[in-house]
């Protein structure tokens, strides 16, 4: 997997909080590569609730429809849940075949864990197509049970890498009332990201007590000024899952009746779940810069969106940055192609505080030179005021280098 | 601008017809490079017609606004025309300056050509946001006009190049009842090509008899099954331009009243059109394969379309094919992110005539060494039968190299 992005968190991996009524185990089960982690087990304690987003896409992976399916029926707080995860394999495009190992995976760890197997979440990761060989999984599902921990969040981020080039985790600890809630995530994603949706695995844990609607309402709003605001290259994954589970453990209860408490854990949810989509991003294949692209003047916040996607998702505008070349035209050009309203004389385009265009044309005031330094940083803000209106969009997104392409050029062999 | 892609025409730059009533002229301005060809003038003779194709960019050209403007006041066969078009900047994005760079450059040839004003037509490609010096195209304006000549087509196709490693030209003689028709084309185009449109210079000259309305008619429609249904890297240009003239002095007349006739004249320039699109796929920027992507069987021609386009803007696909790896499953992925109507169990997908998924897996008579050997060709065809109808959409792309990023981190520097 070479070597680790030059824009991974310089603090290395974070310490994750423990959250009460939660145990993970993770485990080699040998399903693409030997002796690496590449299954992860987490077991949620009763009166749980647990909400999910998925991949959009019409060719999903059997884990990912059986997932949908199984949320569908979680009415109430309910539980004991399981989350079982591979790395290596997809399970995606598999036919029939495909169907039947998520079938066996869950009966499997519903038998060990003595838990309904409806109550079984699965998702698998790696490449497409392939016949996912379950019995190798099933064989270490005993192992997985006996290593469950509270302390086990962590091995279970780099269980479920594929192209990542490091593990990705997030955590706080904050009080609502004198109570302490935490929440903890882990996150794996690197190619194939884009919206929609999730673009990866992302699984997330908290102690807060909070009903499955409410939990999933907030994690589809938040997913997408979130997740659903990065891409690497524009290819949406079959397999991208968010799940979010809720213990009830912390004794502080969430819901409508406290809107100021309802706020406060939706402003968390929202620092975890941004900060690991920002890791993803850092992450991304070949990335050697991290770029904030941020919309505002908008008619609408459709129209913001849709700027803001398409100059993130720019060959031209990428590769340009992988250059540190402050080839604004390029941005132009991107915003130019976007379908959003544009009216060219209004626009104003920066490089963080540096003003490029205004009035039609690059602005008296921008020097090449001091953006050609700018450029030099490792974290570059494009921002674009249309002039139109008052709705904003951001999106996050990595340059284009020549990484990326040795990657993806010969990433199955 | 490095070596020719290896995908360029084995036989060379063809021979182009001259075609009677048009005559064409190229000199070096120094627009951006020195002692290189980057301005070519081409003069229509009297009563001719012509029509174009235009890009839907917001922050579109100058000169593409001037031209829309212009064609619309082109009711019948009139002229003569002028087209004058300089490589080297694009004047887009140049605000009211860039207005009057068009408007100096159009009036300098209406005086040296005795034509009115609004019968020239401009272009301009480059680098984008940088102000035209329209002085320096203004100073050669008498050296162009005395070096018209019928056989000046050739060295306008090497006027107008900007990253191309080659220059492209198409052209074809065929008989419409006894009289010899001719149509001649030249392209330029390599890198921010997608649709829509044009997404490059096309200039097409033909000696037909047609009305502009008709002219128009058949080039629209052309246009969506040729240059519409190109990508390189899914940028747009600002600066797309495609126009047909048509002289009549084959005394051959095109219209409605004679369909037989009609028919063969757009076929002709259908080849002619998809031949010069294909080769501007084939000169790519990095382009080491040339990609069809074929799908058939979908309920809509809309559907067909997101789904080839989905597949041809893929960077996971065309990494794939880079690396020669026949990695079928990013295929899936495309087709599964393209937003249509997909059902995976009907599907079928093949590399050439190897069949390669059915039936919602792999096909059981799919060999990967059969796969892997198919994928060391030039040319790639991917086919897709989605089993949900009867439309069909082609699409043509390359595939995504290394010297792609090379020749973008730093293309404007």
């Amino acid at each position: 997997m070479g070597k680790i992005s030059p824009l991974a968190p310089k603090a290395g991996f974070p310490e994750l909080n423990s959250i009460d009524g939660v145990r993970f185990s993770s485990a080699c089960a040998g399903v693409k590569y030997k002796n690496r982690l590449d299954v992860m087990l987490a077991e949620i304690c009763d009166n749980s609730s647990i909400a999910g987003v998925f991949t959009k896409s019409a060719t999903r992976s059997a884990a990912v429809i059986d997932c949908q399916k199984k949320l569908l029926s979680v009415k109430s707080s309910s539980g004991p849940f399981a989350i079982v995860v591979n790395s290596g394999n997809s399970n995606a495009f598999t036919g029939k075949q495909g169907h039947n190992a998520v079938s066996e995976i869950c009966s499997k760890f519903a038998q060990e864990l003595d838990i309904p197997e409806k109550n079984v979440f699965s998702a698998s990761t790696g490449v497409i197509g392939e016949h996912l060989d379950w019995k190798k999984i099933g064989a270490i599902s005993k192992e997985l049970v006996v290593g469950l921990s509270p302390r086990g969040l962590d091995k279970a981020a780099k269980a479920i890498m594929t192209t990542d080039t490091f593990a990705k985790g997030s955590s706080e600890e904050f009080a609502i009332d004198n109570k302490t809630i935490k929440i903890s995530g882990i996150a794996k994603g690197s190619g194939m990201i884009a919206p929609d949706m999730a673009t990866m695995l992302v699984y997330i844990f908290t102690d807060v007590g909070i009903s499955p609607s409410q939990l999933q309402k907030i994690v589809s709003d938040l997913n997408e000024k979130t997740f659903n605001s990065i891409t690497v290259d524009g290819d949406t994954s079959t397999s991208d899952s968010l799940m979010v589970v809720a213990t009830g453990k912390s004794g502080c209860v969430i819901n409508d009746q406290n809107p100021k408490q309802l706020q406060q854990f939706k402003q968390a949810l929202l620092r975890i779940m941004r900060d690991l989509a920002h890791q993803v991003v850092k992450d991304g294949e070949g990335a050697s810069k991290f770029i904030e692209v941020n919309v505002s003047g908008a008619p609408s916040f459709s129209s913001a969106r849709k700027v803001a996607k398409s100059i993130a998702n720019s060959p031209l505008v990428k590769t340009a940055i992988a250059g540190e070349d402050p080839n604004w035209g390029r941005i132009i050009m991107a915003i130019g192609k976007s379908g959003a309203k544009v009216d060219r004389d209004l626009l104003r385009v920066s490089f963080g505080n540096l003003l490029v265009a205004e009035n039609g044309w690059v602005s008296p005031s921008y020097s090449e030179e001091k953006a050609a330094k700018y450029m030099q940083n490792d974290e570059i803000l494009i921002q674009v005021d249309l002039g139109l209106g008052s709705f904003k969009s951001v999106f996050w997104t990595c340059d284009f280098t020549q990484e990326y392409i040795s990657i993806n050029a010969d990433y199955r062999s």
